[in-house]
């Protein structure tokens, strides 16, 4: 017997850790603003339970292992509304971006291939990459730069002959980046130089601020055959716990190939696509509408920040996170202590230790995440806590 | 660029290839009975419904990674009804058994690990082996023994150092076989012996017929250290689309890990996970009658099949599949057959060829399974109609 050793390589859920001491001190009757989540608190549209509850078969069968046909022609509706024209045999439907994310790592690499990520990042890739027996060699990317890429060479001198892919998170988690048309191109560049695939995970397109224009790697057409865009309900419509995600490719060798791996887990939950796929007919105010209130979040957060000393973070464009330098040595110390010991008028704050979401040992100790998914006024709270939090942090250390 | 090794190790599922060809015979007009699908045609409990008509929040969350606690707990309580006695720490919900089997495999095997499993068995072992790099080492089974096991000895010497865990189907898929008391406690012996776990796949565990007494692995007290129980709500409550299967183990070392993997994809589906909590309330009467209602359907497709020369069969005691041998050479050009270039009143019959559950090159190429997962009067006009399609094809060849 005994354990396999890629699981003890895995790590537990860094974000998820501290749950308990937020459990304790709630049970201790302290509120908690949790500034650690990336679960939105915007209504999921009513469109989704509507199509849940008129749901008319009598035995819930097995969907296309594909994905449900009425979903999949939902999506291709809405790609092309973004100027992304993809067919229905390109589309296949998944548990989530999650699983998206594992059979694309599976279609294209082998045990022991590698995969280029810009660091830091969405740390459950770490996980994901594992299971698929693939290393992630990563390159970094600054807070003073606000997470913008820095030099072409860097990224090519990591690519080396097992070198598959990049996986590119854009909209960025944790950083909040919205990369510029510019370097899209560049990184579409480094793909067709040195004949890797673009894993773009894509599932916070939704959410870009200031009026920036967004583009995709897909609006790339050049290199449309590398790119394997993977995309999500879960943050564009709030629909988190529905666990409906795609991976889209117009490379048919590739696609053809994702069959066998949806097929490996016969379907997706029938009344979640049926959900989905009525999600087409919600009102575009409603994208507006859940857009400037986390513009209006950002502003909220992002200020109350720059307000406290000792505190460095740029003003991320996308996505509902911020990386915080904060005037502490170590910021998993902070997040606990935050929980255990302190309070402020009976009220503290979660939030998210930032060394996960790095690869390099050593960095992000001084950093921490914050996301903006709570209401305005919480935050504008919550920043208050986290000012008090860290004046006497810093007067007992 | 290119596509992964293991990948193109994977196979098209067997029992959907035939799909195009029956779509075509559907167009013309021809009626096709499905001996084919493992999905069964019983209703979904109103249970079901009501509970994911009554959820009642307005932003679906992700679940806890382990699964909602409800669920949980109702699932503790079912397992009670059956002696078997799991804590809530044991249970972790996954995407149907599916990803159950396949979470177990990468904690307990690395890239390369050996399992067991008798032969034929279900097709998509292979499939979510190859995903977690693991081999299938397989010994025979017969149709003449009711796939029922021959020695120990035979089954020890296939095991070597790499191998991890023995992958037992019980009631089987393709075979239907229900393992006797006996049986189970040869294995769990031979698991104690050669120190290896067993992953228990009793997904048709209600499906037993003739007044047979079940034995679970769980019900082997002196291996229960040793035991991950895969189960699912797919069969059992004839709700495959729900996708809502579990992962048990008492193994305290072996479950804690479970939460990393069940982590990497965050969360199973939040409706459906609150739609099977509440199947724990569906009235015991209901198993009674699906149980008769099988049994019945498998007596007429057995004395069916019986009376066609040339046919034979053991009559299987458990799940809804029997192996038949034909008079045929090749049951996969015959299966095609039925459905291209015959009809019998303007009806043909789909039927699985068996040589894709048998990893042994050229084993079951006489041999089909048919499920009887339709009514029995449809089964009845299925089984004259193969009679005759049998004659016909037996005399143009
Ligand atoms: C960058 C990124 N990709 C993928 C996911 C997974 O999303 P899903 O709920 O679709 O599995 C998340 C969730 O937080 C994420 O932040
Ligand atoms: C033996 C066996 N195990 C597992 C499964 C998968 O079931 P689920 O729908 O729970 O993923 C099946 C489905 O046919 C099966 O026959």
């Amino acid at each position: 017997m005994g354990i396999s050793k890629r699981i003890m390589d895995m790590k537990f859920s860094e974000i998820r850790k501290l749950i308990p001491f937020a459990n304790e001190a709630k049970e201790k009757g302290i509120k908690v603003y949790h500034l650690n989540i990336g679960q939105p608190d915007v209504k999921t549209p009513e469109e989704f339970f509507e199509a849940v509850n008129n749901y008319k078969g009598e035995t819930l069968k097995y969907e296309n292992s594909q994905g449900m046909m009425e979903l999949i022609e939902s999506i291709v509706k809405y790609y092309k509304e973004i100027n992304i024209d993809f067919n229905k045999e390109d589309i296949y439907i998944t548990n989530g971006a999650s699983e998206g994310i594992l059979f694309a790592l599976m279609t294209i690499c082998d045990f022991g291939d590698e995969i280029i990520v810009p660091e830091p990042y969405y740390t459950n890739y770490n996980n994901i990459a594992r299971l698929a027996g693939v290393s992630i060699k990563s390159f970094m990317t600054f807070r003073e730069d606000g997470f913008h890429l820095r030099s072409k060479e860097e990224i090519v001198s990591l690519i080396g002959d097992n070198t598959k892919a990049m996986l590119i998170t854009n909209p960025g988690n944790p950083t909040g980046v919205v990369y510029s048309k510019e370097e899209i191109r560049l990184l579409s560049d480094i793909a067709k130089e040195k004949d890797l695939y673009i894993i773009a995970d894509e599932v916070y397109r939704e959410f870009v601020y200031d009026g920036l224009e967004y583009t995709s790697f897909m609006h790339m057409e050049d290199i449309s055959d590398r790119v394997i865009l993977i995309d999500s309900m879960s943050k564009r419509y709030s629909a988190c716990g529905a666990r409906i995600g795609m991976m889209c490719c117009k490379n048919k060798e590739i696609s053809n190939e994702f069959l066998k791996l949806c097929q490996s887990r016969l379907s997706v939950s029938t009344l979640d696509q049926a959900g989905a796929a009525n999600l087409i007919n919600v009102n575009k105010e409603y994208f507006l509408k859940v857009n400037k209130e986390y513009e209006k979040r950002r502003d909220i957060l992002y200020e109350g920040l720059c307000n406290i000393p000792g505190v460095s973070c740029e003003k991320p464009s996308g996505a509902f996170y911020i990386i915080a330098e904060l005037p502490v040595e170590n910021s998993d110390d902070f997040a606990k202590w935050l929980l255990t010991d302190y309070n402020y008028k009976n009220k503290t704050v979660m939030i998210t230790p930032a060394a996960g979401f790095y690869a390099t040992e050593g960095l992000g100790k001084n950093q921490v995440r914050l996301s903006y998914c709570i209401k305005g006024e919480d935050i504008a709270d919550a920043v208050i806590i986290l000012k008090n939090g860290l004046e006497e942090y810093n007067k007992i250390r």
